[in-house]
């Protein structure tokens, strides 16, 4: 309806336009911003009666009301009523039993927290069903004593919390094809996750083993059928590794390796390795199956580089996404996530034409170094086409790559590690798709 | 076994030594400081051959290692080995239908985040299954424009995400009786949790619809069969207050006030009015039941105060805590949380003494305001009596009281906020109970 910036509604927006397309100031978000126009009113805010009831119909008592409910319960769960909040875990494939992955719906959660039961999962050969009084952590190899631990022993050491992201190596990795992939937030970049991990700073483990000298690298194997296993710099162990417990105060949950795996911050999530059984210190890397044939980058030259552990720095819009539905004229809140692997996120930048005019996202406050970090914007669709691309700065100065520069450097055949600008096209319908630019 | 520092094994632990009774230098959580002593070496880890598998029997492969289990799935839950880690909804009482409420097993949990299944619940008239679709949050009274709102308005609004505890205000009141309760943590404590909320700041959604100069009160009313309200100050409302949406990333849970609820940082939980309805602006506060019968303090001289809204300054030691069972001269971490309604936590003391000599706790990073605050301090039981005490001292300066203090202060008919310095007492035979010191 609205093609321009100069028609009649839209132009009460004037005084807040930072970009190109509708792109309104972030100070709107701030109380009161909402009201100081008329025009910018939400839709659905519709005058009401002065009392419940008194408008016989939309203001009817409505039956949860007039009875008790049920009481307290053990365990909570979500409500029936979104139900469609839910990983997407696919159908199973009879060639690779227990394969396979799940995604978080991003584009239905808020905040920075992802609740524990819609963390992504990965796995190589199903979710074991570890007996914890069964289990054991040994540390063997190049150290001065070789040694074992029982859950029940790890559970008095002392731990340390921290709100950190985990995102898999292939997340988003369909976007170095030549076709956009149709699809959503979830589907495209679901692999991505962010919770409080709790756990035992890997450092004193590894001090009460005695690391020898001639030791430069830790290999992690879990529990599982696949006997998953990858090799970590020592460096990296000893400084910021955890072996984790706890996710968001709870136990880990079967999926993400219960009772116990590595907690690896800031990179490829195959590396934090679950239902973790045995940190065996070696010279070199033991160049495991999923650090030979998987998790090794094809660049553009065609050759390859392996242990390529951080994560870069990536942003994501969720809301509005993949298959959302725009009505003309409205207001709404461009919405999203941004992360690093190197820190913590010191800007995102939203443009809603494409790329030729860029505004500022308000940031919320972070939970300290590799967290989420949400951004938002008010955005006016004013009916035409849009194109919203976000791209985030990191506190290492890293800005996100265009999907152009990616390629330049990776190549088409590279799967991992994509994380370059993406867009979100609004065509003149109001629906949202995946697209490049 | 070891009654005093100066037997055989603890003498090792003379340099860490911080104050009476066993407690040691958190120094002693830092990389390395549990190898620098042999005789700080915790148990279990016994030495391992170093191959799994090499020793018979212990190091056999267990069955989940041998095939791969199910795969990926929609929303996870706990493993059935932490099946333990409930709330106690305890038993329905027939002549208050759906009342009651569930405490969160702080004693079970780490970190700062409370699981959403495991936030603690306090209903009124049980949990009603609103549809949202069908729910209506009015705000009427002294405004410009009564405004109506649905479920799927509010979505679209700027929302803002805080980490804050919430405490119901009748949380530890039993302390207040002459009589020592006999529980754990849980039972005695667990009506706190700390959670992620998202959503709007009341104050935009107030402006639109005009607060009235001689509005100084809001009124906000539940859904519930109950019809739950509580009245607030505005100035508060306008403050911080958020009708609130999600919790830990995924829209609230029924037992917390699916589709949306008041969510009053820092204040008893009960004003955090859930399955909210309607905000009506007032001259006055409304005398509803639940601040008139209820939630009102009974003081020392047999006044009463109304309206103490704000949660004051407090810690629990949740391990070791009530009904475990500690082994002599073992190490181990004392750990708990605090929290304060007024902001931050600045400082957590421990004694093991009884209140004799005191030493600082380690703090972990915290989520901003009123977030728990999680603090450890290494400690080895010497096998005589030991009192541990925690006492945390809050951003502002205040320090939290002694039950001396607090009873002088309100008297033993009081019931709310109760946030009193609290004792574990551990007897010869390593029982830990709950004491008065």
């Amino acid at each position: 309806m609205h093609s321009s910036e100069d028609s009649d509604t839209p132009s009460s927006d004037a005084p807040f336009k930072v970009a190109g397309n509708g792109l309104l100031s972030r100070r709107l978000l701030l109380s009161g911003g909402l009201s100081v126009s008329g025009g910018l009113l939400l839709p659905g805010a519709v005058a009401a009666q002065d009392t419940p009831g008194a408008e016989a119909g939309r203001f009817s008592i409505p039956a949860w009301s007039k009875q008790p409910g049920p009481g307290p319960s053990a365990y909570g769960q979500p409500s029936p009523f979104v139900a469609d909040i839910m990983r997407d875990p696919g159908r199973a494939n009879p060639l690779y039993p227990g394969g396979g992955a799940s995604r978080t719906p991003l584009h239905k959660l808020r905040g920075a927290i992802t609740p524990n039961g819609l963390h992504f999962e990965r796995h190589h050969a199903g979710v074991p069903a570890v007996e914890p009084d069964q289990h054991v952590l040994m540390i063997n190899g190049l150290v001065d004593r070789a040694l074992a631990f029982s859950y029940e022993d790890l559970l008095r050491y002392p731990m340390v919390s921290r709100i950190q992201f985990l995102e898999c190596s292939g997340n988003s990795g369909a976007l170095f094809r030549d076709t956009a992939p149709d699809g959503t937030a979830q589907s495209i970049n679901g692999l991505v996750s962010c919770a409080e991990w709790t756990g035992i700073p890997l450092s004193v483990l590894l001090d009460e083993a005695g690391v020898q000298k001639d030791a430069l690298w830790l290999s992690a194997v879990g529990a599982d059928a696949a006997s998953m296993g990858r090799s970590i710099p020592l460096s990296k162990a000893l400084n910021d590794v955890l072996l984790a417990l706890f996710q968001n105060g709870e136990p880990l949950r079967p999926e993400q390796g219960f009772p116990m795996r590595l907690f690896v911050p800031g990179w490829e999530g195959n590396v934090s390795v679950k239902w973790l059984t045995q940190l065996k210190l070696t010279r070199e890397p033991s160049q495991f199956r999923d650090e030979t044939s998987k998790y090794t980058d094809t660049l553009a030259d065609r050759s390859s580089l392996q242990f390529t552990f951080p994560m870069g720095v990536k942003s994501i819009i969720t809301s509005p996404s993949g298959k959302m539905q725009l009505r003309s004229g409205e207001l709404y809140q461009i919405e999203g996530i941004a992360w690093s692997g190197a820190g913590s996120i010191r800007k995102v930048e939203i443009s809603a034409d494409g790329g030729q005019s860029w505004a500022a996202a308000q940031l919320d406050a972070q939970h300290g170094d590799k967290a989420f970090a949400r951004f938002r914007l008010p955005w006016r669709w004013l009916g035409g086409t849009a194109q919203l691309i976000s791209r985030a700065t990191d506190s290492k100065g890293a800005l996100q790559p265009t999907r152009k520069a990616l390629i330049a450097e990776k190549g088409q055949q590279a799967f991992y590690h994509y994380n370059a600008q993406q867009c979100w096209q609004i065509d003149s319908t109001g629906e949202v798709n995946h697209a490049y630019v």
